[in-house]
Parts: C-alpha cells; structure tokens; sequence
C-alpha cells in the first residue's frame, strides 16, 4: 500500500506536460482556431504546468504544409510567434516520430530555438533511429525524451532489452506510454517497477502518457506518479486521439505542489476547449474506444468508426473481436 | 504490489450488482421507457450480472406516488411484472434509505416477494435506524446488505464505531461508498483495509458503490475488487445521479469470469441507454462534478449548475470554494 503522504504532501520532482496542441491535434489536423495556442501557452504559464508540447516536428517531405495547422511541424518561427522569447517558468516541448522526422534539418541547435525539450516517439522495432535521433538532439543541446509505443502489444523481453539501450543512450528520461488505452492501474503498477529497475541504474527519470478508452488515463497517471514516475502528461478536457488523455484539470486537481492552480485549467475548458467541443470537433471516451483498449487494439478502426459516426456498436464489437 | 493472478485468474466470490434503475432514476425520476426495465433484465441475466436493483422502497407518505416512476417505490407487484417468477440465477435488489422507507409495512415476508437482497443505505448519524432495518429484513428471510453515505466527509473513529456495529447486527455486506466521488484509488486502498478488519473478525463481505466525479468510479472499484472487496456497484453507461457510477461495460470488460459476457451490456447500451441519452435525459462526468469531487463536496450544486444549464464553470468553481 503506498504511503499516504504522497496524497497529503508533494513530490517535487513531479512534473506536468500539457500535451494538448500535440495529442489534441491529432482529431483536428492541427488547426486550432486563432489565438487558442497563445490563450493555452498562458494558461499553462499561469496553472504551474512545467512542460507545453507545441506539436510535431514532421517531415515537410512527407507531409503537406497545406493540409496541417503549424503544430504539425512545429516551426521555431511559429512557437516563437506566440510565446516570444518565453521569459517564464514553463518549458516548450516537441515530439519528433521516428522515420517522419527530418531531425538532422530541421532541429535546431537548442541555443538558436525556443525549444527546451525533445520528445522522441518510437515504436520498440525502430530503437535504433530513435537512439540516433536522442544523441544528434542531446549533440544539440535539448532535454531528451523518449517514449516507446504501444508496450501493452511488446514482449517484456524486448522491452527491457529497449531500455538497456536508453539507459545506455543520453536520453533523461523514459516514458511509459499506454497507446491503446489497454492497460490496468495493477498493470501499470508492475510496469513502473520494470522502468524503475532500468531508471534508477542509469539514472534516468520516468515519465507517463496514458490514453482513456477505459477511463483509466487519470488513474493510470496517478497510479504512476505513486510508483516514482516523475513527467505526467494530460491535456486540457482530455483532448487527444479517440478517447483521449488523461485531464489536465483532473491532474491539477490532484497534485498538492502548491505552484500548481486549478483555476486557469477550468477558466481555459470554458473559454476554448468547449466551445472547440461545440464547434464539432471529436474526441473522448466512448464505447468504441473502451472495445478496442478491451482488446488492445490499435484505436484505428474505432476512429474510423467514430467519423463514420456509426451507432451501431454490437456490429462493431463482432468487428473487433473477429480481429482477435 | 497487488498479485498479477487478480487480473488473469478470477475470484467466484466477485459478484455484479447492477444499479442503474436505482442511481440512474434519481437523474429522471425514475420514469424510464416502457419495456426498458424488462430489456434490461433480460440484457443483465445475459451478461451474468448477480444482482439487479430495481429502486427504492420510497416511503408513500413522504413521496407522490404521481410524481415518480415505479422504481421509486418498488412494489412486488412491479417487479413481478417484469420478472415474473424469476426463474434465473440474477437475484433482485432493492434500496431503503434509513428515514424515508416505512419498512414494516413496506417490505414483506421474503416467502412472498420476488425480492432476494434488500439495501440499507444510512449515513453514519442515522445507525440505529440502519441496525433495526438490518434486524427487521434480516427477520422477513432476505439477505441484507448497508451503505454507510458519505465516508469521505467522516471521521475514522466514528466510521470504526459503526462498522463494530454492523459487525454485530445480521448484515451479510457492509458497501465502502464514495458519494462525492473524493476519493483517489490509494484511498480507497486503505478504506478497504479499514473495512477488511472488521469484515474479517465478524464474517461479513464487502462491496464498493464508487461515483465518478474524477474519472474514477471504475479505477476505484477494480481497486476495491483487488484489495477483497467482493459486491461492485455498476450501471449501464455510468448513468446515475450526478457524474454517474463505475460503467457496467469496464467492469465486465475487465472481470476475467468467463460467465460474465460483455455483449449482451453493449448491445443494451446501442439499443436502450444511447437512445435514452438522446432523448434528453442528462448524466455523466463533467467539470462541474469533477469541482465537488476534488473539494469533497455533496454534488446537489453540481447538479443545479447542470439542470440551469449553465456554462460559466469558472464563476462555479468560485461558488464551490467559497463554501469551503
């Protein structure tokens, strides 16, 4: 049983990325209205957050400036556009995917950018340009991150095999990353206690990003920072692929460092994340993601089925489950 | 670290109790859909589910028989009307709150109704009432379960009293319940450490009523299940009073007894819940219910803010800490 104080009292080392621009624009293509990146960078400021993700860094060879919003790509130009030269506490982040990221071009040496973190995404099969990736942008000068997708599908032999290298590598921390909303707080129990093994020999720091098909993100996310993992991402209103993050305002709200305010989250959801919500864009818990996080699937089909705006789930369970 | 043996294996003493006539009439006076009751019977038998409550046993003196549906009052006669004789392994429930059921009258010899499990539901102050319904149903032959209201708002030595009390009196179930949805997961842990001594030395089982006001209501009852506690609460699509309870659809999701089905809970949520949604009828997780779960507040605000239809969520969030 974990100790009450880390209810009563705080960890200082707990830190808060806001992953709204990145993870949310995955079910808008990225075209946040006007002045909504500016409104949620001081909203960030204001909430204590310590870490606001501005987008992708996504290969202009392979992706059609005309067809995203900026965070797709994530410019230094256009972050600096809304946060200028960020004279505050909050720290700017990116994530570059492997293989979709032109990073040797278009990451910056971290002295010429408003950039202060690198998020790194890989799938366990792609280790190697990921390692790549984590020491041409430590060479840089940024913080390193890197999360390792979809682990609820991954042998854990190869997993720990996967964080022998990163804890080799000069990555600082290590994400655990629930990509099809699959996995159980017991789950991610035993899961932080394998990162930790790997953490504390390398001297690495953990952090999560959970995803709400089973409306465990928050749960997973709390259940996480109980077990020592130190970087929590959320988004504001949960806006993220399919079902979604873990909530921002549901963080905020447990989290006891007293730099951390509620109020800014709640006065933001009103302001823009609802009205985003009214205006029609789709996101969040749903029968369709709860089928495919059951299963651990890959959410795909469930999003598709979410934009056919289909109603007929015990058809779509026959669906999901004729995959097994 | 709780054993992995809990998620792969099962525990046959686990035992579903399905609520949502029950929490989910109190968001529209119980007036639910003709047919409604018998499909969902019929779905809950499918998937199953131990039990099905079918509503209050509402004093007719205090409440207007007019002004409610039938799962207010829970006649036998109702209740046959959609059961018949009952001839299946689904037992039936019913809840009578201390101070507003005329249980003497009310409820009958247990010979002569179709009812198997009557539950008590009493706030702390209210025991005595709770222990003399506890003898009385016990007397007429039912098994007996009581939830103890608004743990999180009470004092510990005073919670100790009452549990040495209900260990004393013929109740088969003492139910952990979270009514404003305050509680976090490693709460409930130690709850049910509480509870589990007193379970233990007077032979009672336990079970766990959870709301959802932080995302939680599921998260905090496969906690309850993991740390022994046996009767979970839940209602097809959450529905129930404010943010609503543990979904029905996780639970069975997540429940590894293969007499457990998940189809049949799918298939009445396209069918019955979504339609019901549809129409009109309001409940579920949002801000305003996650602002009295966080500041341990009764959700009758929550619940007002919901009705008035308002939006204004940030001058909400200064009326709730204003009462603080």
């Amino acid at each position: 049983m974990k100790e009450l104080s880390e209810l009563m009292d705080f960890r200082p080392s707990i830190k808060v990325v806001d992953a709204t621009l990145r993870d949310g624009g995955l079910v808008n293509d990225f075209y946040f209205p006007e002045g909504f990146a500016k409104a949620l960078y001081e909203a960030n400021v204001k909430a204590g957050v310590d870490y606001m993700e501005f987008g992708y860094k996504a290969d202009k060879e392979m992706f059609d400036v005309k067809k995203f919003g900026p965070s797709k790509f994530s410019d230094d130009d256009y972050i600096r556009s809304v946060v200028g030269e960020n004279d505050t506490d909050l720290k700017i982040a990116v994530m570059a995917d492997v293989g979709r990221c032109n990073y040797k071009a278009d990451i910056q040496e971290k002295a010429n950018s408003p950039v202060d973190l690198i998020r790194v995404a890989t799938y366990l099969h792609q280790m190697p340009g990921a390692l790549d990736m984590i020491e041409d942008a430590k060479k840089k000068g940024y913080e390193v991150s890197c999360n390792i997708m979809a682990i609820s599908n991954s042998q854990e032999s190869d997993l720990k095999v996967a964080l022998d290298l990163l804890g080799k590598s000069s990555v600082d921390v290590i994400y655990i990353v629930d990509s099809y909303g699959a996995l159980y707080p017991e789950q991610i129990a035993r899961i932080a206690d394998i990162y930790g093994e790997f953490a504390a020999k390398y001297n690495k720091k953990l952090g999560i990003h959970a995803h709400d098909n089973q409306k465990l993100a928050f749960a997973n996310t709390i259940e996480a920072a109980g077990d020592g993992v130190d970087y929590l991402d959320a988004t504001y209103a949960s806006m993220g692929r399919g079902a979604g993050n873990c909530a921002m305002e549901l963080l905020l709200g447990f989290l006891r460092n007293p730099k951390f305010k509620l109020y800014p989250v709640i006065k933001f959801i009103e302001n823009h994340m609802n009205p985003l919500k009214e205006s029609g864009v789709v996101w969040g818990y749903d029968l369709q993601y709860l089928m495919t996080g059951v299963f651990n699937q890959h959410p795909r089909t469930a999003i598709q089925f979410t934009k056919d705006k289909r109603k007929d789930f015990s058809a779509y369970y026959m669906e999901v489950t004729s995959q097994e």
